[in-house]
């Protein structure tokens, strides 16, 4: 198991040890990030600019970015880029001094939420988010248990590691964390709600067996790491339910669903129709400005700061707000989670229709334009690791730059700028035929 | 005891009792931010704009801004500020890709050390690079010890607040931690080297006997939440031997004594002539773009990355680095080095001059742009927290922002961006004897 999963999460990273030739940048950077150089492609892309869905390499080739989830309004969007610029050329201080541009957003953002949320904290990252609001779930439940999906990724502070298995080299059970299955038709069948609301009632009883308690189930509500699963509407609630039934709290993991990425609601757990006691924020808030937050209540949060003082130095800045703003301003007047919901239905459609053609794709999932299709072996039509890294691979070639997904990485992940056009769509479609019908 | 250490924390933040009239805008903060709206000031300021030293408030008043220690080539300096524009305009991508700008950020940093480190690891925030300093350590040494200074701050996620006795709102033992005093007269008198050394050793040998073995001494060697004790030069050797023969390892933190601050040389450690194996960055790093990073040599990264796969979005990024860059080049163009030692060492002896007049003043510490005062009840002649927090609002109206440190809040903590100028710092003397003498 070791190995496999090692090489498994290697599938579209570059491999040091490879025998290809490697360019003196990729040589510089091996060298100076060591061991934490994480890298796609057997043959890194450098990079040079980026432009809406597009970005472009030193050798003047240009690809259509299909996988970041950062540049979420577009790569480099001029107002954004205005917005940051104008900022920091003004005022960037810490939030120890009042500054109007951080209450706006904050009330702006807040606004968004069709649940409401009494404070938003700010922090740098999604890791900071989760790590905080783990700390606070513990703190006001006075338990230490929580609940993800098997495969699942909040963060890479050493709290938030223990409840990401996504990020462990090889088996390892933190104690007081409790593993379920992906809400997939694989692991439940048919009664997914159900069958991924018993499996955390199981959770549940192991955690109060064990004597941790239930202090949280977080969820990204699209089980991103896990394979993308988002069907049906609602499976969340039965599970969020059990959870707060026994005195836990369901935190939202929203960095990578939120800001309209899931095109009916401009929340992912809103599709679930659950009410979170937690939200955490992070990749797409500034559009790469590092910006991350938590939203929650009052009560658990004066429970906590009553205990420890939390300051964040670079969180809630007059800068990080601006990006955060113009983020915001940018979604609504670029009607971005429209365009999220209608282009999504259209690739998903498209793919759709592309796998009854091409034994190598397999079932199409998603909600706006977080999309995931499995990706199978042609001979023997189970998902395949192997398979996915190659079309990874010849799309690169293509010019489309995508990622893969779930536990053994055999599910293509397809995350774009939100204001991907219908013709990039098509140059992703077009590119994709041409690879699978070579 | 815990009534005691909440009210002081509070010394110069606004206390939400306060019967005052709140500002609009304070009210929206309070309802905002909630329990972890942590402000400076009775009566908060609304900054509108900074430049150099100086900060503007909305009613038009400029401050001299002495205590940030993020703005340290000046707040909005023009070449950052035109750094993090254009590379925002251009790329800003995580660090999956290669991008040369990264790269020579990293190869440029490592030439500034005085002791050889193999990688940088790029995070978003202090905190993070000492989360994972903290982890790495504790893998490589197999041990989970970990010693501090008394009112050490090392961060916020979970796992650094456990070092950070300052975070603490009570009393609390983290497992495995142990504090020493910090290296003053006042714990360890003449000998204070030596004396710090034994403190070390001891905790040393707790951990043994408690079974959690030593896997790190972390210090930010001027100890700037302990009340900046400097003096004398090397007093870190001997304890940081001690550390490194039991097995641990040292982490320099250099969050706030790094980047040419004191005066000397250009990170704190050096000061010391110690060898650190870990040495962590952040605040001034990009002089308020939210860039951070941990040094750390080859092989305790590679044992840590062999089992937990570490990767930081916003890490590393080509706007991160562009900013960073940006901070070493004016460094150097503007000699801030230079200028950190002599602006210094001029204001430590004006400070003395002035404390051999005024018996609210004690003894004068500090390196470099990095100084603290101990603040005397006129009468007792004791340290008081009441007495620099009093000083703290009083400067304030003279239009100089300048904050406390040390467990009680009783010494004034002097930070101002490095390119503070002969004039400012003679603006700052006067409004301080105009304080002093009224």
């Amino acid at each position: 198991m070791t190995v496999d999963k090692k090489q498994i999460l290697e599938m579209n990273a570059f491999a040091q040890d490879a025998d290809e030739g490697m360019s003196p940048l990729l040589t510089r950077r091996l060298r100076n990030a060591g061991a934490s150089s994480v890298l796609f492609y057997q043959r890194p892309l450098e990079l040079v600019s980026a432009q809406g869905c597009w970005v472009r390499a030193r050798d003047g080739r240009n690809y259509l970015d299909l996988y970041n989830n950062v540049a979420s309004v577009g790569h480099c969007h001029p107002q954004v880029v205005a917005a940051i610029s104008e900022q920091v050329a003004t005022l960037n201080i810490n939030s120890r001094y009042l500054s109007a541009v951080t209450e706006s957003y904050s009330e702006r953002l807040r606004q968004t939420l069709p649940v409401p949320m009494d404070h938003l904290v700010m922090t740098c990252s999604g890791s900071e988010a989760n790590d905080l609001a783990l700390r606070i779930a513990r703190n006001y439940t006075d338990a230490y248990g929580v609940i993800v999906t098997e495969h699942a990724y909040h963060g890479n502070t050493a709290a938030v590691t223990d409840i990401s298995p996504a990020s462990f080299n090889r088996d390892v059970s933190p104690r007081g964390v409790e593993r379920v299955a992906a809400p997939s038709k694989e692991a439940y069948g048919d009664e997914i709600a159900a069958g991924f609301a018993r499996a955390v009632l199981a959770a549940i009883a192991r955690l109060k067996a064990n004597g941790y308690g239930v202090a949280a189930f977080i969820c990204d509500s699209v089980c991103a790491s896990d394979g993308v699963f988002v069907e049906p509407k609602g499976f969340l609630a039965p599970a969020v339910a059990a959870v707060q039934a026994a005195g836990g709290l369901y935190i939202a993991d929203e960095v990578q669903p939120g800001f309209a990425r899931t095109g009916e609601s401009f929340w992912g757990f809103a599709r679930h129709g659950v009410r979170p006691d937690m939200v955490t924020l992070g990749k797409p808030m500034g559009n790469g400005y590092p910006v991350a937050g938590l939203l929650v209540q009052a009560r658990p949060l004066a429970a906590f700061c009553a205990e420890v003082g939390y300051f964040n130095t670079f969180g809630g800045t007059p800068a990080a707000a601006a990006a955060a703003t113009a983020v915001l301003a940018v979604i609504e007047a670029e009607q971005l989670q429209s365009n999220a919901h209608t282009q999504g239905l259209y690739l998903k459609a498209q793919l759709a229709a592309l796998a009854k053609r091409y034994p190598v794709l397999g079932e199409v999932r998603g909600a706006g334009l977080f999309l995931g299709i499995d990706v199978l072996d042609a001979d023997s039509g189970m998902r395949s690791a192997a398979a996915a890294s190659q079309l990874i691979s010849q799309l690169c070639e293509q010019g489309v730059l995508i990622g893969a997904t779930g536990s053994r990485g055999d599910i293509l992940k397809i995350r774009p700028p939100l204001s991907l056009s219908r013709q990039e769509a098509d140059y992703f479609l077009h590119a994709l035929e041409k690879v699978l019908g070579h």
